[in-house]
């Protein structure tokens, strides 16, 4: 099972809304099971930093099928994962990135949103995975 | 000036309708005036090694303001500009990226177009440039 | 809005003035509103290092239109942007980037300064970004 | 020996003073005998992938001790140095990449130009070369 363009068109579209309800200018990436990109949009005015967070995001959530927040409470020092984020050139393990499950809970990509804090970025990660 | 993020969506879609009625299945890519992505589609059943093909190609088209595939005739054996493609972290220089002009003819980014053959490529890069 | 070569020669003329002033030697990098490069000046005798440094500060303060050293902070262990540096091909996020404004306050590029303590380099870039 | 950042900014003054005389918009890169950037200039509206093309000819002159257009022609299919371009991180082999020699004839840098045909870019970093 596969994300396909039209979710991925779906969620950016629901994440979006969700980023200008809150007042915020995201980036916002969209992964297949495979961990590559789908659909990408950066809102007019959003960090150009955040570009590649928000693909580094939903590539991380994807290749560990977790929110990346959880990764990063692991790679902090001491943690069992410390400097996780040297692996596959480059993961970004702060909230924002989020795995996206079709109905049957099977998970087919996931969502990366860079552009404010990482509980806005969350916010609109989660708003958008839900939308299908 | 710059790409809107509106404007790219216009042109993605303007790509999309050209791309299903010439029958093929592709990546594209826009990028602003400072060549970094604004917004990305795949077409479900793509390649995926057109995924960055066609991010290259955008770029290409905007680090020398021309269509990409001129520069691949410059940059053949014995040509003027041979082997340029090492720069740049990589460019591509077969067709398929155009750059994207606003009504004053001004230069506000460019369209990188892959995933059937360069014909098909530039030909639905073209419809995307022109779309706004 | 973009700055211009010309504004970029006035800033790092004034930068390397403040430094010269407090006796340092400094690498400093001006981008511009893609956070491509503009302009670059390495001191006679400045650290080798700090050449990198300098440019990656600059692309930093421009990347999230703030001073490197604010993401410093945040990215700390435990920090909300912890371990952020592996995103963009490397972050430099101490003092010593700081985003350029024209006279209307937009952000036109960004300077980042290496080559002495945090607090030269921040000092020596705030001197080079008030000069215009 | 090793060149001075004053001598590398007389450099670019005469570089761009060419640039002006024939028209044209170039980037300029000097790095020093240890192939390290010293100085850079990107003139306004110049092409931006000529930004790094400019400072791996600077690079690759002095890596070589010649004209880039001289590891060009051995770089040819079936030439002795063929693809030499993969190495030390991607080297530009066609011309406007030269040697800086001092007074004595000893090489202490090298400038690298990029923004228009081969012709002009090596005739540039001709007038910057014999600036000093």
């Amino acid at each position: 099972m596969n994300i396909s363009l039209s979710q991925a068109e779906k969620i950016i579209s629901a994440a979006k809304e969700k980023s200008r309800s809150i007042d915020t200018k995201m980036n916002i990436a969209i992964v297949d099971a495979g961990a590559n990109l789908v659909a990408f949009s950066r809102m007019d005015g959003a960090w150009l930093g955040s570009l590649d967070i928000s693909i580094k995001k939903a590539k991380t959530a994807r290749y560990f099928d977790m929110n990346t927040g959880i990764i990063g409470e692991l790679s902090q020092p001491g943690g069992a994962l410390y400097n996780i984020e040297h692996s596959n050139n480059g993961l970004i393990t702060f909230p924002g990135g989020v795995p996206i499950k079709n109905a049957s809970g099977e998970i087919i990509g996931a969502i990366g949103v860079s552009g404010s804090s990482v509980e806005n970025d969350h916010a609109v990660a989660e708003a958008g995975a839900s939308a299908i």
